[in-house]
């Protein structure tokens, strides 16, 4: 079969690779119908993530049609419309018992990082009955996609853990698909006012499209001074960190409302300075997630009522052969104007 | 000055009362500019509600302009436009230290019940630097007249002890303008479904004109089987009751999901039949609540920001010398098609 | 093998039955070491529980071995010393993803219900890689055997559900075994009072022991002016029904605080009075639950850790041979002041 | 009257002083009978706390008796025992209405800062009715003197911020006064381990006996792998950090167990590293918080109830005539063991 395999920094190909097959009963063979590249793909192709070793298959988002069930697999049979959550759980350990399937001792954030991924034609599915999600006669498949990792990575590290509430005022640093996606979300909750950050107006721009009620352009430097002006001097109940690098989570703690929460999102790959001399006395919450999925059966419902429209994300669309370019538009979305690129398998 | 005074059941009078003074140092005298009209105040005149005694002036709600503020008032002065709470709360006791204003120990919902009310060109309210709520320049005063008792009603008492949250499904029995007002306020959180459930097919109508889903009409009897079938056999996540009477109160333990919570907001006047032989089991949730008025600051957020608009509820205005007429109209909804009348003073 | 069967209301008993064996690949066969009885076997004794036909083998706790697991168990092997949930859940049906594994769609409380029970030699335990529980070396097996439903259910329904808090008042209504249950966890929260109500000064002098700071014995048929007389006149914040009759709902519903919440433990056959007319303003929650059993990790880390001692709700002892003398002493605990009664196998 | 009156870094006296008067109508005036001397005294005596100009009056813990109370006081009346709060509310501002008296728009944390304070014969209280509380005929006012600032401090930003559980394991890095107060309100909860780490022994003794489940000596740099072997490599679910210093906040990182929760309540001077390249995908939270006093009145049962005794902090007591040696012990309390000094006004 055709996959997209990764050989080391700055390196991947897309090859001729052997057909996935059912390892443990709990497995599923999913044939990929539409997949897509995230963030974090860029970031192994970097060198970044050294779980992801040469020879691995990328990718951990996508829909598909089940080839093969495993024998204990006994929510999903063959020829099954699915979703692929990026993220495996086993549903039995002590972490998923409690919800957190990011922590899963025998899953977790593994499919195109430490087990080949969903940019093929075919992925092996392990936990299957807890790891896919069936979807429903009739479904957008491409909107979808955008539930694999996006949207509850959006609406659960952001929204959720950011706790935006009715009324409230939500700040969102990074207009990159992830926060555009926190964005989407959090309007959710009703909250009074989203103001988004970003480097980029076109980004901006879209962020209004989908629903932002104020922008403001960082790169004068004076995205403090705007957000408290915005905000009458108070900051942000909730703060979202959609970037991941220094800069970005310190300026969240500049426009935090006392008693509000910035909740992370970015990958960080370095430390960042807090303030604590500033933010012991000011009842603030700073929360970390690597997203457990559990919101997806919800999202897909708020999909299927037409509360939320994931295709707003979608910008470009390839077929597999064509998944270097994908790669290329993607990486190069300042220029691109890229959000999310659909490719068919 | 003109006032609506109440004469025992079935009697109310338009008459000349003395004009109101500050009594402790916490009081405001407010001049009402805009009234309106709810349906306790129709439990009041049919002798329902004991502690309003003959020569009352009744209302509870409304917006309006301080004329004089007591001493010991930090937060309002001589000029300003106010909304009034319809309860009244001291900010000291234990239960307003709790955020249950309903209960506060020297106030609570006394107005136009236990104290003159605002049905009138002048009341005066006590407590009034935790029972006023500034009006920013500019806003509907129509509309902020809905969150003296309806908005923030529907909302505590419905959707917020009844855990609306995205994706779920709400039904909602009776669509009058407290059931339309836990309609309006649910819809904060995204609901996949709200159904909405009364015997008359004009508010059936209104509901699906404010974001109400799906509709049934009760009449046949078959209320039951309708919500089944329209949630798979599950039940509603949430259901609110905003009728009063034991018939509509035992539908909604009938349509709850497991797991789900039945919130009360009717007025009830006898008891009701709980089926725990069936319920027992069922890990639901039941709450009553009479409403705090804590979510006054923010539904007045989510009106500026134009989240929500509850003008829409507002269907005949009057003046006070016709306040008979405006009584008549909204006493006789089911001809008039009156949601919430408008009376100026 | 030996097992106690039922035979229709009033018949019951000690057999030789067929070995169970694996059906699903997530079975496990438990060769018990030490089981109990539930009053809930009482209920299905008197034919009360029509789920339960007769020929069922009884009983849904107890601790024992692994004697046999399926292919597709990965969390226990055979030797391993397991505690046995009353609920078996399988993990993966939308219930089970959210905690509620009362209601999973292929479990829920099965167990000498719908399927072959713990009153035997072995039992099939169902999803056994989610249903038990790995017992610590060293642990006390008979403190563990009440961790199966007694403790779980008076946490999850009473004290959970309940909201018991630091500080707070908790009257508990009826102190047999559950009611006991709820108060000694209870205690994990530190409330300032728990008030327990029985009609036995027996049991009501057990409570003290175990932790009551008073008592109320209910049969002079004033109860709710005792409690409110204890209460300064509030009533409780807690109010934990663990009877099941009509009569000690209704009473719940009268020493119930503003604000305060009434937790249903008890099994009821019959509807009860909600006198909505009453509660409507009183800002009360009522809770309904059939156990989850998703604290019992949790209950065994403060067994372990010495906070709670589960042997002192037993007070007799038999083996497999005696189970009938068990049954009787459980029957008549009035009598003999029985609470549970633990039988080895 | 006496007062301490600090008078720049370094420098303080007891000193003769006009008695305070009442200048709003909501103000008090209390004679103090006991009062004691907090860390946060200390700091403002190396000059760390700009808002504390010479010439302030020190202290805002302590107990007394009302000695006047203005006109518009309406909970309290002379001679009434009270007990005074550290943080100042007025019940009315939005940050009041939220129960966050910390951030009161016109008192948060004044006294002995901003204002006057308790270490004197007398004290000038604003807000009143919403900053003190009554003391029950009785109660042990040494011991209420705790429930001024160290019991709600250790309880609101380190338990409840901390989310302590029943069965979870507790890490609380410093066994001050303040960390001790976090243990002792700690096992209102249950937990089932309580770690207590410090680097002076006698100090880790005085944990042990009230109730820590282990302790760790941090000074050989040992402590988290010290902490992670107790925790069979997983962390703390909660972690207190009660220092106030980067080294021990990033301790505090290190020995989080994925899912868990920083609750700091040290007071910082500097900025710590915050390494987001190891935390942003272990689903932690951060927290920090001033003292809100919300939680005094359920403290004040507690105390009533006996669950928890604060006596046990106090070491030592003097006169005011001597408060300068009851700083001189407090301030040397590696060698004088000195937890809460009492100093009787």
């Amino acid at each position: 079969m055709k996959a997209l395999v990764y050989h080391g920094p700055g390196q991947m190909r897309l090859e001729d690779r052997p057909m996935p097959f059912i390892g443990l009963a709990t497995d599923a063979i999913v044939k990929i119908t539409k997949t897509t590249i995230c963030g974090t793909d860029l970031h192994i192709l970097k060198g970044d993530v050294p779980s992801c070793q040469p020879g691995r298959i990328l990718g951990h988002e996508g829909v598909g049609i089940v080839a093969e069930a495993g024998a204990g697999v006994t929510g999903f049979a063959k020829g099954d419309a699915v979703l692929i959550s990026c993220i495996s759980s086993c549903g039995k350990c002590e972490y998923c018992r409690r919800g957190m399937y990011s922590h899963c001792t025998s899953g977790g954030w593994i499919l195109g990082n430490s087990i080949d991924g969903t940019q093929a034609e075919y992925v092996r599915i392990p936990h299957a009955d807890t790891s896919l999600t069936k979807i429903p006669p009739g479904a957008d498949e491409e909107a979808l996609v955008m539930l694999s990792d996006i949207l509850p990575t959006g609406f659960e590290c952001g929204v959720l853990n950011g706790k935006v509430a009715p009324g409230c005022t939500v700040a969102i640093v990074g207009a990159g698909p992830i926060g555009l996606a926190a964005l989407l979300t959090a309007r959710f909750y009703a909250p009074a006012r989203i103001i988004m950050i970003d480097l980029d107006d076109n980004r901006l721009a879209t962020a209004m499209h989908l629903g932002a009620t104020d922008t403001v352009n960082s790169s004068d430097g004076q995205a403090v001074a705007a957000v408290l002006k915005l905000t009458d001097g108070r900051g942000a109940d909730t703060v979202i960190e959609a970037v991941g690098i220094p800069a970005t989570f310190e300026l969240c703690a500049e426009i935090v409302a006392p008693g509000g929460t910035i909740a992370n999102i970015g990958v960080h790959g370095t430390q960042a300075a807090l303030h604590l001399e500033r933010l012991w006395d000011r009842n603030i919450t700073i929360t970390t997630r690597l997203v457990d999925t559990i919101s997806t059966p919800m999202l897909l419902k708020t999909v299927q009522a037409g509360t939320i429209d994931p295709q707003k994300l979608i910008t470009h669309r390839f077929t597999l052969d064509a998944i270097a370019d994908a790669y290329d538009t993607f990486g190069h979305a300042a220029d691109t104007r890229a959000l999310k690129v659909i490719i068919t398998a």
